[in-house]
């Protein structure tokens, strides 16, 4: 490896999201140092993954299974979709340890800027596979939208909710509110009046 | 790969100076998207580092040679010996493009605080090195301390300075002063006096 090799290995670095040329730089002295436990590691894990990882035909998630372990998963409530925009949020909600149903990515959100339309997006595939599963026997109940509450995002959300009206399967949207140790002073008045609006009794 | 392999993927990521956790996972998101012109060509870079990059015995860089092609290269100035604490700062001074001699790597600096001495340093090869060189025919002539201006790398460049007092090199530094396009207002105290007090003749 020649002085431009390292330099290479640096600029595949700094296209990552995060990472600038500077970081990438000391990035790579640092993994220099501890080949054994980092850079080998690490080359092998990113090959493994991109010979293995594939898209789960059924609900967008990334897994090296198709169908994913999430949709083969027999103790989850397949009576309950959740409509992510992308598998970071699907993994979002994961970690957040209170979802018990499958998922569905979309792969992003309609957009009138970036021309992307609903033919774009996963949403033909979400609307065939409700539809089906109202064919069997544990049919779908409910479309949980979870999606950014951007115009684009509630665009997109509102799309859905028109498409999935004639299916009979209830759709809704997660609560807007105060953030759990969320300061009001600090809070944005969109978000503020979202939280009285949907007040509650206590 | 399960998705507790993914997840190692993160981990191992996340562990690079300057990616947390969820900008580890926004690369890996991203890679996977382009397994073929990022991932795969990351990792294969990754291994041929890992296997190939060792450290220069002569003064301590980076390179899959040893001696170094710095070292090798016979168009550079074998009198000039431009002493830094890291690899990092050597590639600063070689983008620099201002500098034509050689370099000596010291591994850090020295300090009281951290328990590094002299002798976890890269110290005693280079007063070998410099005192080699006066037996043959081309001896070196100048060792430049191009460290950092902190109180370890300033204690760091005395005790080199007088380590090297008996050898006949002539000892310089780097000029302390106002940076290039640098404005006074925004400067600290520190180096606008020491601006001040090596001033010059227009």
């Amino acid at each position: 490896m020649t002085v431009s090799e390292i330099e290479r290995l640096i600029q595949l670095l700094a296209r990552l999201p995060g990472l600038g040329p500077r970081s990438a730089r000391r990035a790579v002295l640092q993994m220099i140092k501890r080949p054994e436990t980092l850079m080998l590691p690490l080359a092998g894990a990113l090959r493994q993954a991109a010979e293995n990882i594939r898209t789960c035909a059924n609900c967008g998630n990334l897994d090296t299974a198709d169908p994913c372990a999430l949709c083969r998963d027999t103790r989850r409530d397949v009576t309950l979709i959740c409509v992510v925009e992308e598998v970071a949020d699907l993994w979002a909600v994961e970690r957040s340890g209170g979802y018990k149903g499958l998922y569905h990515v979309l792969g992003g959100t309609l957009s009138a800027l970036d021309g992307r339309g609903p033919a774009q997006l996963n949403i033909g595939p979400l609307i065939a596979r409700v539809e089906e599963s109202r064919q069997g026997q544990r049919p779908v109940a409910e479309v949980i939208l979870a999606l950014s509450t951007t115009v684009d995002g509630q665009t997109t959300a509102h799309y859905i909710a028109e498409r999935l009206a004639g299916t009979g399967v209830a759709v809704s949207r997660l609560a807007q509110g105060v953030p759990v140790g969320g300061e009001l002073d600090y809070l944005d008045d969109g978000t503020l009046n979202a939280a009285l609006k949907a007040r509650r009794p206590a």
